[in-house]
């Protein structure tokens, strides 16, 4: 952020009046930008013992498998987003959406909340996002071509769950260090 | 939105190509403003029977009490950004947070995720956004000056769910409609 977004003029970095952390303010007008985490949410959708997954169109990670999933949008609850994106990247209806987990990806500010839920009819196709749509079991997703480790744990969980007989809210942190490593916490 | 924070020209609303929503995008650079819910968290800290409350010193709701929760920052996770807040708010720490509500404000664009924990000791005071904090076990809760309706569905539900002796993860939408009415659905 170079400008302010309110009048135009220069912004700088400092610790505004009554605040404890450095935010963009105006050089001119005064006006407080704050920067905070965003929503990401998506759905594992269920046909039978089959989940809906998507090959990536696009970057990042262009080609690998993901489940539907993409950015909260104002005025918008989660459910409805997480559905709207199953409907944006796989052409697919999903019903019974139920909370499933919660992670923290706080080295770039995102929170991921899946919902699980019913494929309508089991049809889902492409959207243009998306190379091509596929449901698979437990022993056909492709493991090692997953796009994301936040989509991995999200599977894992469920299928452990799922074996289990026992849905419950999962949370979780996914965090990768500077070295690049992944760690991941469950609570 | 007036100007382009990233070069300070003006911006213009439309949909960006390949997009299906309008968006602030830059007359000069292109660069497309995505604009995205918040994320608000708190704590429900209980300490024996008794839960802390804070009575606000700020605008909205001067005067009136509320669960310490407030915007979570960039780098952080939930359960640390209500740790966080309760501390602000009301010098107070809490141990073992768990998920505990989720609740869509879409009219606001804001997602509210709550906690609940055990208070520490007890022990809290006024932080520099609170008037006065208290402790207050069901029949004391000031119900007819609680600062948000988000405020009085947490408690009422934890309430609910203690008297039940089983907490769930709930999910909600708190939406304030054109005439001003609050509908909240349960899920």
């Amino acid at each position: 952020m170079n400008f302010c977004s309110h009048c135009g003029d220069s912004v700088s970095i400092r610790v505004p009046s009554g605040d404890t952390l450095p935010r963009f303010v105006c050089d001119a007008c005064g006006r407080v930008h704050y920067q905070n985490p965003k929503v990401v949410t998506g759905c594992i959708a269920a046909y039978e013992d089959r989940i809906l997954l998507c090959r990536r169109a696009i970057e990042p990670r262009l080609g690998l498998w993901t489940l539907p999933a993409g950015f909260m949008e104002n005025n918008e609850t989660i459910a409805q987003a997480a559905a709207r994106e199953t409907w944006e990247e796989a052409n697919a209806n999903v019903d019974n959406l139920t909370l499933y987990a919660l992670f923290n990806l706080p080295h770039i500010s995102q929170v991921y909340i899946m919902f699980r839920g019913n494929l309508r009819g089991g049809r889902a196709s492409a959207g243009a996002e998306t190379l091509e749509v596929g449901l698979f079991s437990q022993q056909e997703i492709p493991w090692e071509s997953l796009a994301f480790p936040v989509i991995r744990e999200s599977l894992e969980l469920y299928f452990d769950d799922q074996r289990n007989g026992c849905f419950t809210t999962r949370v979780g942190d996914i965090i990768r260090g500077p070295d690049r490593r992944i760690q991941i916490n469950r609570y």
